[in-house]
Order: C-alpha cells, then structure tokens, then sequence
C-alpha cells in the first residue's frame, strides 16, 4: 500500500510577490485531501537543518495579499554540495516528509531537480519577477513586477512633461530583457536597452534626440540592469551631447520584488499551487507547473534546467513602433 | 490595384480600461505603414452622424495610461436598424474610410458582423470588463477591473478581523458571474454567488456560520449583479439569522469600469491594436482579435456573436477548496 | 514615592487606519522611558474580560503600515453600565495596571471619562475616519478615508465623461458632512449632500440639469449616509427627471475604513501616541490628544464629550465654487 | 474708478503634485467674481516671451487629479536679469494683466518679489514636494511626495523581512531633510541621514548592526540626497562592513514629484487658490499665500525669501524612539 503523503513546501532564492499565495494553495489543497504539510523555513537551509513546522488553515490565513514570503527564503551554498543534498534528505525523512513543493527561480528548480535524482518527489513552482525561467509562459511575480514598474513610470509621464524631460529608468533583469521590454510596451517608453540587443550610448542619444525633434513633450529609456551601459554613465552622457530634454535618473531596485500582489499573480500562483498537490496526489513529480496555452501543464525539471528562455524580439520591435 | 487603406476606428458600448491603449495601437501601426486614421466619436452613433476627425502620432499621445475612451462611446439605437447602416455606410463611403476597427464589447460585435455582410472591411477588438466575449481567453479591461475589486476587498479585510465582520461585495455580471469567481479567487471570498449557480440566501447563511466556526476573522461574500440575490435583501437577511458576524454592504458600481489599465490591459490592447492593423494590410477582415494559446488570433465575427462564453466550474470549484 | 507607571492600551469603537501606528508609537515610547504596557485586547469588553497581554518592541514590529487594529475592538454594552466598570477597574488593579491609553471615537471618549471619574489615569487619543470629535482638528484616520473615497471616485471621472453621466457616491457620515464636504472639494464633485444642509430631490437635479447645460462632460454627487436623501431613491429620481445625463450609483460602505494608513494618519498617529505617554509621565491624565495650531495639545475629556463638532460651511460653500 | 482686474497665472520651478489644483481654484475663483484670467506657458520664460492665453471654466476641466501643471513650467535666467524683468511687465501691460498669481518654490517668491517691487500686485502660492519654503506649515505637494516614498519603502519591506536585508533609499531633498524625517517617521526607518545632522559611514553601519542585534528582520535606512553621504558608497560600505543584513539601493529620483496629488495636496492647493484671489479682490498683494494655525494666512514676500525654513529636530529624535 502507497504510503500516506506528507507534503513538505518551501521557498527559495530571490522572493516575488505571489508566493504566499501559492503556498496558501499548497496547505489548503493538501489538507482538504487529507494530507499533512510541513513548512519548511529559509529554503533548502531550512530543509538542511531541519527548521519545519505543521501548518494548518489558519496558518495561511490573512497571507494571500501579502508581499514576500512567510516561509522566508535563502541562498544556499551549502544545498549546492552533495553532503548538504543528503543532509537535508536525512532530516525529510525524519520528519516524515516524503513529498516536496519548491516555489523559486531557475535555481531553486536545479535543486528541486538534484533531489528528485535521489528518488524525492518533488514539484517545483515557478516563482520570478523577470520571468527568466523555460516552460512556462510566464512565473509568479512577473506581472506585480511589472504593474510597480509601470506606476513608477506613470508618475514620471506628467512631471516629465511638464519640464521637457527625458527620464532614465533602470528596471531589474541581469540576463533577460523581459521585464524591460514589456514595461517599455506599457509605459510608452521611446528606448529600450536590454542585454540581449547590445547598443551604444551615441545610438540611445541619437534616438532621444528624435523624438525631442518628433514633438515629444518627454522621453522615456528603460535600461534593464543587464544591459551593458550603466545607468549613471548614460545619464551624464545623454546630458552632455545636449539632445533637447534634460536627463534624471531612477533605480528601481528591490522596490520590483515587493509590493502586494496583482489579482494575475494571485490566481496564477493559487491555480499552480492547488495543481502541484494535485499532481502529487496522482503520482506525478520531477516536474514544475507551467502556463501553457491549454492551463497549468508539467514539464520535468531536466528540461527546466536545460533550457535558456529567450525575449520575444516581436515584443521589442512592437515598443519602437508605438513609441512614435 | 488595390484601394490605399484609410481606417477609421471607434469604440463602442460600456467602457472598459485599456481601449485608449488599443486606439493608440491602432493609429501609431497604421500611421507607420502608411496608413491615414480616422477617429470616429461616440461609437456608432458618432459613425451615422460622420462625427470623423484625422488622427496622427501626437492626437494618441498620453492616453496609455488612461481609463475610459478619448473617442467617447455610446450604445445607439438607429445602428440597429438597417437605416442606421445604411446612413453609417454612405459616410464612411463620403469620408473615404474604407476599412473600420471596433473595440466594444459583444453588442459592439453585432454590429460590427452587420457591417461585414455589407462589404464592409471590419476587424473587432473585444473590451469588457466582465469578459463575457466569446473568441478570447480575456477581452481588454478585465484585468484592470478584477484589481479594482480586489483593493476594494484588501480594504475590507484589516477592519473585518478587528470586529469579526462579514461583508457583502456586489461585483458586475449581470449574465456572466466570471469577475465573481475570479474575484472570489484573488480575494480568498468565502463564499461567492453568480448567475450560473443558483442558490438561497439560507445556504449562504449556513457557508458564512460555517466560517465562523472554523474560526475565520471575518467573511467575505462575492455577489455578482445578476446572481439572483438582492445584495441589500442578503444583508438583513445575514444579520436575521446571527451567524456569528454582523454584515456590511459595498456596491462596487461602475468604480470597476475606471481607473488607469494595469499592465496586462496596456499589453493585451496594444498587441491587439497591431494585429488588427496588421490583418487590415494582409487582406483579413470579418473577424475578431482573440488572444488564444498561440498569441492573438482571429476569430469569425459570426462565431464570436454566435456563440454563449460560459464561466469554468473547475474555478467557482477552487474558491470552495481556497476559502477553507 | 510615585508607583512605578504600567500602561494598559486599548483600541475601541469603529476601527480606523492608523490605530495601529499610534499602538506603535505608546509601546516603543513606554518602553523606551522603561515602562511596561499591556495590551488590552477587544477594547472595553476586554477590559472587563481581563483579556491583557504583556507587549514588548517586536509586538508592534510590522504593524505601522497595516489598517485595523491589532488590539482588536469591540463596542461594549456592559461597560456603559457603572457595575461593568466596577470591574474593568477590578481586573486592571489586578494586573497593576495603573493608566491607561484608549485610542477611539466619542464613544470612547466617554468610557474614557467615565473612568477618569472613578480615579483612573486616563488618555484619549482620536481616532473617527469621520472626523466627528469635538477637540482636534483631525482625528487618527480621517486622511486615509478622503483619500479613499478621492481614489474611488477619480476612477468614475474617465468612464463618466466617456459616456455623459452622473454618478452618486454613498460615503460614510451618520451624523457630520465632513467627509462628504471634503470628498466634495478633494474630487470635484458637482453636488454635496449633508446632514448639516437639508436639501430636496429636485433641487439635486436641478443642479445636476446645470451642470450638463453649462457643458460638463459627467456630474459628480456625493451623499453623506445621514443625507436624509437615501442613495437608491435619488438614483432612481434623476432617471426619471432626465436632466441630461443617466445615473449610476455606488456605495463605498466600509471599504472607507480600510486600508494602508497614509503617511498623514501614520505621522499623527505616531505623534499622538508619543504625547499620550509623555503626558502620563508629566502627571497628565483626564484629557484627549488633539491637533491644535502649536502642535499636538492635551483637551479636557469633558470638554471632548461635552461640545459637538461642527462641519465648515465655508468649505462647503466652497465646492460649489470649485465646481464650476 | 479702480481698474478691473484681469489675472495672469503661472507655474515655476520644480513642478509639485497639486499645482494644477491650484491654477483650477485661481481660475474658477476669478471667473465666478466676473474677473478674467489668462494662463501664462512655461513661466517666467512665459512671462517674457508673451505666451499667454485666456482661460475659462472648461480650460481647468478634469485637471485636479493630474500631476505635473497644465501651463507648463521652467527656470527662467532671463528673468533673474532686470532687461528679463522689464521685458515680462511690457508684455503683461499689452495683455491688460494687472495682476499676477505666482505658484512655485522659494526661487519662484523671488521672483515674485521682484515683481511686486515694481509695482504689480503679485500674490504667491507655495509648491514644493520637500517643503523648503519659509511662510507656510506645508507647501503644495509635501504630502504626496511623502506618500510616495512611503509606499515605495512598504514594498521593500516584506521582501526585507524575507530575506534579512538593509534597503538603502535614497529621497529628494538637497538642503533640507523634511521629507527624509518625515518619511523615517511614517515608514519606520532605522536611520536617516539628513544635511543638517552631519554622520559617519561607520556611525550608520553601527546603527544598522543595533538593529540586527535587537532582532529585527530588516533595516531601512533614508538618505536625504543633500546628506553628505552618497548612496552608492554607502551600500557598498556596509556590505564590506558585514553588519548582518546584505543591503540593497533605491534611488527615487523624479517618481517623488509625480502621480496624482493626494487628498491633502487637492485641498490645500484649492484653499490657498481661492484665498489668492480672494485677497487680490480685497486689495492685497506683495505676499504668499501661507498654512498657519488658524487657516491660510498671508505672509509678506520678502520675509519668505529671507528667511531659512528649519527642519524641527524633534521628530528626527522621534525616529529613534520609534524605530526601536
């Protein structure tokens, strides 16, 4: 006979908002079906040393709405090594858990992979603001992302035009132009410079300059932080080669990985947190819940991790066309 | 050889947010190909009384963020009678307007099918904010207004737990209870009522005491307009019956139309707006823009109105599994 | 030699945004001059009940930006009778509580009294998202309600003047225009109903019929709830007149008393709560906190319950001139 | 016979949330006493150049929730010359402009005092988001600026609290640290660093390790940009000092004097357009309109611009007792 499960959830790697709703999902499903969850603190250290604990209803409640995570997360080096993987699989089966939920990055899902290698039933949950992990159409926290870059941008927009200005903004993604490109879309923006389209700043001043020369009241340039040109340098060089508006400068920085979730990071994250229990209850893991066109589908971690998800270059054409 | 394209682009019906971004979309890819716009105030009505002006880059410059229409909209009476075609067709004829981009709701799609069966090139573009458009995962303005009533609910929850409340929420849905069950989701509502499941204030009464016992704060019940209940009637009827909470009412009214488009309606409007353009200069027309699992897809005008959209269950289901 | 201080701290009435920012500021002052305080949960009827709890600095960490009250409230019936008094003093003498601060409404104010009558250091602190107590300038919560209401009906202007409408919005208001008077000045509103300033239908749609005729895309009407108008009934009443444009209505109830407190509630709040306990380490007890023109002062509560706060009618002359 | 009076109003400076409150109650104000008024573009530059243009009721329709200022705004060398000066009163006097309402900052009274030495009757109205004028309690714009900060700094706190993190933001504010005490006040900063309190690299790392050390889950430090400390050097100082939290940077720049006006900054920039004219029509002149104790007083120009507005200590050393 199956043994009873024991679902263990954590989060880990760099928080987004969406997460405590999917964990809500994860205990509430679980324990409509009769299954026990543990809480595991601090990602894979808290699965290292042990650090759980039983959750009920109530210990999700009033959590939905909430930024972060209650689980809290980490880095772990430690989980990287292989003693660190067996120590945490130690403690799992001393508490009992013999099934686990892993809400992350690219990262956490590596590891949510490295155990299922060693027969642990793991699902993972996308979870990332810059929507940089493959198969899923988009993760949790990318769209709360980008509303927050949006009405930050929004309160440039008057003020901007106000003053004849043009306005420098630097969104997160280090490796993907996601998050920039969209926002571009979103808010207006006449540049955009993300990593995978490298530019020069003479080129960024020229197209300022154009839409200075087109009647634009202001511009707007989106640098993710990725980019290659910093932020600072690009500002000063923009204000040297005197282009028609005066430059200012915002780093968002973590300001993008808080703020209470949208309704769309809300729903996706509690649709893939009920599926993830699911799943497990009919057997499946080694996979993470994806957004496809047909709803929430599996795909195994091995392609997760193998895989290098790319920026939609009709997006990036779309920004220069209804920027005009 | 083939006609020179001059569109003209109206929006029609209720409002919803995210159409200002869609006529943005539609004059800035038409001007960059070539192509003259005409906007057309007050939707149809604007169309019988050739209310026509000439579009160009700057006339759509800072209405991305904007709620409502800066073409205006009306919901007219003489469109529907072959008359008002009739008249609709001689002034575009007048004012060389050979092909027409409607963004509206499913009464705008009636109209729109009219006008194709005489020879009239049309592509639709759906906006409503309780999506009820057959043809389209999502028509503009959901997005926006699924927030709208879920900071409305985040407000209602701090006070709920500090007095053990339970509050009554009247969404729109006159016939589709899908903002509700959404809602209901993002919200972690209790209980939540729609037109597609009747049901009697009693066992409303019985799912909020159920809460109470289970040692809930507070409960929030989700009222779609047209679910068959009074939200005033349910109110007193709740506080007849002490259930454990006293009951407040908020009717969110046409609020949920309002306020600026998140960024997923800024989106969704403006990759429907260059579709729409796209399609015109590729020779497509009678249809509908519908964002389906490939991206955005043309759908018959004559399925999208012949067609009823209906809630999905498996999602009025997860607010039960949810709400625990 | 004096007895050493130990505060009791209490939340009662209607809750508003902010309460919990001045709970903050008494635990973290108290502690700080090394005074214990205990908080006292459920106001009054926790009073009676004994229900206390000891509060160091980390219970009130991450309380300062949440609506409600973490002390939760209640409006007790036993305490207006002196034998449930009797024993409120009973269970503080037990638990060596020898002042106490009880942050609320008029009600409050004299349970605040009442106390103070019979020996017990007390101080008031204002909080009444309507602004209805006598002695302050603004109470604790009043802020975060207008700008509530203000953000509500910023969303009805796009969609208003998209389709030539009115709009009445029900705001709170039992028995002080305030609120309404100021939403009025805050949102444009063409039309103010108030308690203070009886009024007829036909006068409201008199009004309303002006301000279509002198060329306003859309009216705004805002009804305090102790209009002596009811809300539904005036809807009702302007279609039927048909001044020009049609009716929609919406009913904000309790959703005003919710929400993150502004950074004007926060920085009262905080300001009030430091007071209230440098005032109980000065000797000063039997008064209120009020905003006055030097600063933060202390009012006789027998003043604050004895006078009735007035509303300014030059502001609300001053909406009709703003509404032009 | 007195003259009648025709006005001419302008914004100056830095524009400010609520500016356009103002030029709305100026305009409807004067036109409900039958005085005519013509708004000035750009300013002072405005002034000079002549660019003026009547206004009327509908000219100032749907503007009170606009940031930014309708008429535009600049920093005028030109008029800080007396050729600059002569040049304005010459096309003032062809316009039939007899009096002038001037709202901006403390650059902007000069030059209206300059004005109102050579005869023109000049009233001033206070817009500054980091309230550095001397004369009124609260300049238009404070309010919202603060409100922006505070809730940028809460949605870096719950992903703080996940992950044990320093948040380094950095506010406006060149010479006065208001708006960095005040948002340490309503954010709950550990530490805030302003121009008028000079501090170490070393002293903040201290204090931030304090709070690791009291058990606090993150620290949030507010750096005045005028502090003396810049913000990059900061973070990377603390980072190599290892006080426990890893931290991370914000700089707001230009989103601060954006977005809509908050109710607070409605109010005030209406009270204080109305009593502007209303004091033109009683004959005064030469002063600012300024928030005091009992309402809008009128405070004589040239003690606003000769006199430094002080940042009151008292609630710098409130940010320490409530941060504990």
């Amino acid at each position: 006979m199956a043994n009873k499960l024991t679902i263990g959830v954590l989060s880990s790697g760099g928080d987004a908002p969406g997460m405590n709703a999917a964990i809500r999902a994860v205990v509430r499903t679980a324990l409509s079906n009769n299954i026990d969850v543990l809480g595991i603190n601090n990602g894979y250290e808290g699965l290292i040393n042990g650090d759980f604990h039983s959750m009920n209803e109530r210990s999700v409640g009033g959590i939905l709405q909430r930024g972060g995570t209650i689980l809290l997360t980490s880095r772990s080096k430690r989980f990287m090594e292989p003693s660190g993987q067996r120590d945490a699989i130690r403690k799992m089966n001393e508490a009992g858990i013999n099934a686990l939920v892993v809400i992350g990055g690219e990262g956490s899902m590596n590891g949510a992979y490295a155990l299922s290698q060693k027969d642990i039933k793991v699902i993972g949950i996308p979870g990332s603001i810059d929507n940089d992990i493959w198969g899923t159409n988009i993760a949790i926290g990318t769209d709360t992302a980008m509303n927050t870059i949006m009405e930050a941008v929004d309160k440039l927009r008057d003020t901007a035009s106000s003053h004849q200005r043009a306005f420098l903004i630097e969104t997160m993604g280090r490796n993907s132009g996601y998050l920039a490109v969209m926002a571009g879309i979103v808010c207006g923006a006449e540049v955009v410079l993300i990593p995978e389209v490298p530019t020069t700043t003479d080129e960024i001043a020229a197209a300022v300059e154009d839409a200075y020369k087109r009647g634009k009241t202001h511009a707007i340039i989106i640098n993710a932080e990725g980019s290659g040109i910093r932020t600072t340098d690009l500002a000063t060089r923009i204000d040297d080669l005197d282009v028609g508006f005066k430059t200012r400068m915002t780093i968002l920085g973590h300001i993008q990985r808080g703020g209470s979730p949208t309704a769309y990071d809300r729903l996706l994250a509690s649709r893939m947190g009920v599926k993830a229990v699911e799943a497990l209850l009919e057997g499946q893991h080694g996979v993470m819940t994806g957004l496809k066109s047909k709803g929430i589908d599996f795909i195994p971690l091995l392609d997760v991790i193998s895989n290098k998800r790319k920026v939609n270059m009709e997006y990036y054409h779309m920004t220069k066309v209804l920027a005009r």
